[in-house]
């Protein structure tokens, strides 16, 4: 889209983590130092009325900002907005924003096709399709550069599409997939509850929403059928999420029979194909595993894919910074797609590790 | 096997976490308090000559102890050795010992049946299998009764097989299964390293020896094709191990295809079955969670098993401290079924939660 | 006391981190294995009706039990209650169950003596003074003894007393203390909050309640000035409490100015003569700090104490586990010592390291 | 100084967590966007011949980059030479290099002023003293903008001198100073050790180099005694480091007796002046704890400062990630002022939370 001068930019939910991620990353934009970008309203609902400096204390530089109430009064004016609401909200905020702003909900609303897959995982009604943010996967760069509207994908479903895509759609895998997905805490929100207090999961892992139960399940299911060109009805996803004592970053482990005699040369030079001319992925040097603090607060997914012969199977394995590549980074990245930008501007490539 | 009224034990490789937590249990043992069992010789090789205090300080009851080469001037002369030392070492000083020892050795050397898989994996000679500590697996409980030789299982195939075992003999699963085991990071024992340190792996997860490459993977093969009566040639084992950031624990995700239509009440009964009357093994509620917090320090073993419809899979889910039932407890779990004394002893079932 | 041949235990707020605690130790206690102690109601507030295999899956052994809710139906008819409640609750629980219960009270309400420190630091009415149960403290083991109502000491109070009680006894150290006191995150209980989530205490530190703020600071002064047999008013406590990303253990740092010259050694021999037969306390080999690992689950506490010469300052560090010593094991020591029972008896003394 | 167009950096010790952190903040300098600065050499010991990717994959960026020997062949032709080394070996260094070249020095060597506390401390001879890197304290930005040698403070000394510079200096204070600094583990670099394992530090406290033994004490002593202008034999620093189960940050708490009465808000005035047009420190608002994880990644202090009335003490409180202002970040602050660009210059001020 084209837009004046300045581009000035609302967070919805800006006190949860999705939103804190994203002004996190906006402070640190080219465009938001050379003045062309604005960090106009901040919205939340219980914390309306606070100062930054008291919910938010690392962001320094919004300290004297209030929080205010997520309404139109606040959010219209803006170009961009991104919503970091619970699921059910941002269809109703879209349409009274109107097609003038950009909205790019990180919320899961948007994100299927299947309007029977988004009713049965999440008990009402669709509310459509808005084009799926992750640039990497084919046409989907080019569709959400012409649109305003960005469904942010789930960070479980980002990084097991960026595992598992360029062998599904090279057709060298079977459609039933195996994933285990182990995840930091900081994937389960800013809402206080008794099993994600520290006590309860330092020290300690746990598989939840097992066996085919987390929503996140048919979204894998919706983009690996995209890269085999069928209905999702036709992958099989066994998604097992874990829950690990770290605050930031999944690892996911995938793996499928493989369809073909094949080499692990000539798998890599597939996932080379796919990751060349990527900025945030970096297929990892043969023998070298991705290891999550290696992306934590960067926007990178690091990958490794290897032939495991005696099981007859392909395994992928990816890292990534849930709240960066797997929400923040992966909104700002859509915004700077939409808005003509770079697509890296203000995405940290290094991580802070250790 | 028959003693006198006292049993003394010997601990070599006391120093490392699988002697430390051997010492732990049988300084709880009941027959410690009455006198029965003695703690004799604890041995070591690098520490030798250093007191337990300066080693151990979690075990002031031995504080006074110095730690002894490890050599047969100080093993020999005890009813029961335990060895926590390195592969390679436990045959020669079970035929030291002779006969008239009870060797109970944690290092992975008498694990394997298959001289070819050992050779594989080890890339050594193979020492020969001796009685399989698991003795909730049919058979093995009256086998290590009769035993003066035990070769306690790995951590992971403890997890694994207790996971998958039942399902398997039932024959409701195909015999191709996908397991993905998250670990602690004391599985990797008391030995410097830059990848093991504090700094590298809190905060971080990471996949290691994946693609069939852990020597694990044929330990797992093994127990699975007993509870087929095959070969473990039929057993196709994808293994994938996950470093966390906590220090005791495993979590298993294991999961396999159905080979027929099953409930899950029908598969819980199975596991129901192999469950009962097994002290060490808890089935958990239907819709609860194996968290390895809940096993810390105890010698259980937490299992779910749900039936994925979506996927056509059967997943099983399992928790253990891999210290406790995955080494030192197995062990004096082995050691009192080879001494007829009451298998439970010294071994907590409670757990040190949070 | 005198009671007949079992003795049956209650325990108020048996769903908290206090009272699975207490729990985890009674079911390890040799009188329980023996019949002699029986596990009797467990009550909680919210949770009554609900299952501990639900609640409490780290205690297999009370799996079938069902939480009752905390009232004298419930209540009466033990020998031994102990209550796990937040502070208000226990005076007239303790009324109603009347002087033939031992009543040991884990909550705040009965530790001070000073009615003005009380009602400035909780703002209501002083419920009274009752023996406070650090046994190691001269003349409190006797009058436990002769006791059937104990106040459990806090948990920063037991290591900060633990370690500064010998030097302020011996009149070597000037009655102003500072200490930092480090703490895992269970000592916040079970409650639901934001900055107790997984996210805001992994990977962070943060002090609180500092500056006199905290209610542990008056309960500190008073320990001390029993060892002066002064008036706590004499007695400066900085006290500054630390949280820190793990979930059990205290380590605690305190200085004070040296009142005179005295050699380390001399200071060594205070400690020694303090810590001899003692069970619970270890004073550490000269050059050995304490290490809060080396205590979890057991109810010892670790000191070590040096002369800093430059600065002229005592420095005593002391580790326990917040959970064992720090509450639910001094629970069980106390009950031990009130029923004339070893006071050892079901008190781990080796912890579950690493 | 005053160079051309591109100044040229080299990171001697690039390996080490100094180094990579340098780095880090390197590649996110808007001057390295621009072209005016360049990174050369990186050169390490051990690891020289192998490339960044296997070493640092999380600095993708330098991924073909082949570490090189620490030798003049390699850092010599650099207008900035950053030594994340041991110390010992920058006096020689810089020598080579010769006044041409900005030394920036991460290591202890030059920091001390005084030779005898040098020598007591490290047993070496002194190698004289730098401009030291702590820009905030009064003159040392304009000594460093006009050198073109700096030492980089330690990071426990920035921690506590931050704290305590302002008290001290506004005499409010009395020089006898309390401190206990509880630091994340990277603080022990990259080097293979036991007690660093992940195994011995998670989940785990401990104090180490107690009771004047670290030396970083003397350091501090020097700071403060800068801000009472008087020797460094004049202050008393009781200083207790404690190592806690965290990757990265530093919490400091700090104490000293008020030498007068003053109120809060009094004292809060004088750390509103020290901090204000300070970029990188924030004064929290009253009531309001630092807390680690808000700087993480970023090169900020986060301050508070409580009067205790009852103990008669002013209490500071400061939070810094140890690896960012407490090293590579001041290195980065440093290299800024010395080459008379904007001081903020690649710095972030928004930390990587939760």
């Amino acid at each position: 889209m084209l837009f004046g001068m300045t581009i000035k930019v609302a967070v919805a939910g800006a006190t949860g983590y999705a939103g804190g991620e994203i002004l996190r990353l906006l402070l640190n934009h080219p465009k938001y130092h050379s003045g062309e970008l604005e960090i106009g309203a901040l919205t939340a609902a219980s914390s309306a009325g606070q100062k930054v400096a008291e919910l938010m204390p690392h962001l320094p530089q919004l300290a004297d900002r209030i929080i205010e109430p997520t309404d139109m009064e606040h959010l219209a004016g803006h170009q961009v907005v991104f919503l970091g609401l619970p699921h059910g909200h941002s269809a109703q905020i879209a349409a009274e924003l109107g097609d003038s702003a950009i909205v790019i909900d990180c919320a899961a609303d948007h994100r299927l096709k299947s309007a029977a897959a988004w009713e049965h995982y999440y008990g009402s009604e669709h509310a459509g399709h808005w084009p799926y943010g992750i640039p990497e996967l084919p046409g989907h760069r080019e569709e959400l550069a012409k649109s305003n509207r960005v469904a942010v994908p789930g960070c479980f479903p980002t990084g097991a599409t960026l595992a598992l895509y360029p062998a599904m759609a090279a057709g060298i895998i079977a459609p039933e997939v195996v994933i285990t997905s182990i995840t930091g805490v900081s994937g389960a929100g800013k809402k206080a509850s008794v099993p994600m207090l520290g006590s309860e999961t330092m020290g300690s892992l746990k598989a939840y929403n097992t066996a085919g139960k987390h929503r996140h399940t048919p979204e894998i299911a919706q983009n690996l059928a995209e890269a085999l060109h069928t209905q999702q009805e036709h992958i099989k996803v066994s998604f097992t999420p874990v829950l690990a004592p770290l605050s930031r970053g999944i690892l996911t482990t995938a793996s499928a029979d493989l369809e073909k005699a094949i080499t692990e040369e000539e798998v890599r030079g597939i996932y080379e194909k796919f990751c060349e001319n990527e900025p945030f992925l970096q297929l990892l040097e043969a023998g070298q595993q991705p290891q999550t603090q290696n992306v934590v607060g960067a926007n990178t997914c690091h990958i490794q894919v290897e032939v495991d012969q005696g099981a007859g199977r392909l395994l992928v394995t990816s890292a990534i910074d849930n709240l960066t590549k797997g929400t923040g980074g992966a909104a700002v990245q859509c915004m700077n797609i939409t808005l003509g930008w770079p697509e890296t501007d203000g995405l940290p490539l290094a991580a802070v590790a250790p």
